[in-house]
């Protein structure tokens, strides 16, 4: 029962005082030690841009003003860039920051939303931060059941709908034909979140064209994955006008990072760097396909920066993850079955790599003696 | 009535398309021309720390990485400066953001709150964005008038009560003892936001000592004033735990910029930089104290990085911002009577005050022929 004596509203005395992640940090103060490979998060092993560089150090004797609330500058580029206008744009602290805000206006308490289970949790976090009744719908063959959640959004009368392509965490991904026969399917008054945090890392035909002005599709992109600027919080979310305007009644307009912003717009311009993560990418992913194999393990083509290797059962991934972690390395998994059997491993620099690769073996051998 | 197919909650549809303050950048867009003096966002004019910016410049290479969600190492250092515990702070993008996240766990529809009529439009703004009933109280005397919040926040049975001190946008301040008798007559279960975002610039009697375990205060301080990083958003909350708490089941815990918060924690232990900016700031309040008489105009006392100058109504005043726009120099003034007499100056640099005193002369001659 809500305590009307309580200084917070009844929803916020319903929640749990959980996270959606605990930070490597955290961990590290926990341990006493830190880590050597940072390869849990899907933060960028190789770098920002030189011109990103360049644009914030420049920036960072601007920093005593606020940063322009209308995003302007960044705004017209990815407006340009898409093809779109520039009241279809809007920014956020990265793509965290954007789901919640979506979240906000579409949610209220006992608003239907579907999801997969297993997916993104800090969506799941912000569906029940607005009191929103989260439907789950299992993955198929490891990847997003896309008729399935179409289902669930019908017989659930769901009004907002989270699918990412590619997907995190097991990093697989469906051809844009797909998906765009799937949002031809949901429900008219339902909104997608189709959050494309991993897209540059994805074969092309993953890609689904920006037409924000004639569907219900909120685009969500990120620096903090191709771009190498997880630390500076800059994202941002295409779709209708009167989505974006609905997010402008409720956002933090003076949100913004100057010098993040700054550099977020270098690296959009810098195509050469963005190509070069790519290539680095995709060596990686290659890298860990072959340590897997030579494991005796599978794991999961990748169309992000992070590979699933499948350890085939919860108990051994859970195993693994804590006696990598002994070892100085830091990588995550998915929470729940079936997709629990498998670790997720972010693509580090070379000497993570390797790092990564005898600590996996050893570990490997420690489970089984 | 609520739309059923509409795609937004009906609190969202019902929110107007307004923004608390338009920035200076959308009006140079407008005019096409940019400020030679931008004093209007109290942004300070006094650069910020050598050591932030070398932190700063120095994380730039590190800015692939998520910052630390619990923010261990800044709040360390504040709640030691405050003698409260780590679970007693928490950090945000700006006080904003702060204010933002205060009222979704203290608000929902219809919930009574209680500010001042004339203060921090943003703090109103995050009000209607959740839904409250805004109960405004008129300023007595230029001061907030403490006495009859108190009243209304009783009679209204408030949950929700916002004071700054000093004051924006008028610069007066009332004494800690002051605030302490206001805060023992607040309702029980009434929650303060104490908004010090210019305490580093008042007297030392106008602060209030930090008691979270004793007390249902939420002191918000900032490091876009004093310490001349607007642009950075970092901002802090210091409550009680089961307020912080609350707080930490609903923020994005991953939305903190890496290099920002590094720049805050070199500042925060740079206390010679804050005391310079303080001088630095008075003789610049003297500056415009002079101007004003000079004029023939008063000024208000300030114990803020701006101040308001008394040009005796509204229409003057109004009159006044747009001919000092017409000059180049961005300024702005308090929205409603009577505190619309004024128009606000934020304490520039040497140059910019010399900029603002011939425009003020200029512009004063313009109006009175």
């Amino acid at each position: 029962m809500p305590n009307a004596n309580s200084l917070f509203t009844p929803l916020v005395e319903s929640l749990p005082s959980t996270v959606p992640f605990v930070g490597p940090e955290t961990i590290e103060r926990r341990r006493h030690r830190i880590f050597r490979a940072r390869i849990g998060a899907n933060e960028s092993a190789f770098g920002i841009s030189p011109n990103a560089r360049d644009a914030m150090a420049n920036t960072i004797g601007k920093i005593s003003r606020y940063s322009d609330p209308e995003g302007y500058d960044l705004k017209t580029a990815i407006a340009n860039r898409h093809k779109i206008s520039l009241e279809e744009v809007c920014l956020g602290a990265g793509i965290d920051e954007l789901l919640g805000l979506v979240t906000r206006i579409t949610v209220k308490t006992g608003t239907p939303v579907v999801t997969s289970l297993g997916a993104y949790p800090t969506f799941n976090y912000h569906v029940h931060g607005h009191g929103g009744t989260l439907h789950t719908v299992p993955y198929h063959d490891d990847h997003i059941d896309l008729d399935a959640i179409a289902k669930a959004a019908h017989a659930t009368k769901a009004r907002l709908v989270y699918l990412a392509n590619p997907d995190n965490p097991m990093g697989t991904w469906h051809s844009s034909e797909k998906v765009e026969n799937f949002i031809g399917a949901l429900p008219k008054n339902c909104l997608l979140i189709l959050d494309e945090a991993y897209i540059e890392f994805a074969p092309k035909n993953a890609m689904v064209t920006m037409d924000p002005a004639e569907s219900k599709v909120v685009h969500m992109r990120t620096f903090s994955k191709a771009h190498g600027m997880a630390g500076a919080r800059v994202g941002y979310a295409v779709a209708a006008k009167n989505i974006i305007q609905s997010i402008n009644k409720v956002r933090n307009h003076f949100g913004m990072n100057l010098v993040s912003v700054a550099g977020a717009l270098a690296s959009f311009n810098d195509k050469n760097f963005i190509n070069s993560v790519i290539c680095s990418v995709e060596e990686g992913r290659q890298d860990y396909y072959r340590l897997a194999s030579k494991m005796g393990f599978s794991s999961l083509p990748s169309a992000t920066n992070f590979v699933a290797i499948d350890l085939q059962n919860g108990d051994t991934a859970r195993a693994m993850l804590t006696a990598l972690e002994d070892r100085d390395v830091f990588v995550r998994m998915p929470a729940v079955a079936p997709l629990d059997r498998c670790i997720r491993v972010t693509v580090g620099t070379t000497e993570e790599r390797q790092l990564f690769s005898s600590a996996f073996a050893d570990a490997f051998d420690s489970l089984h003696n």
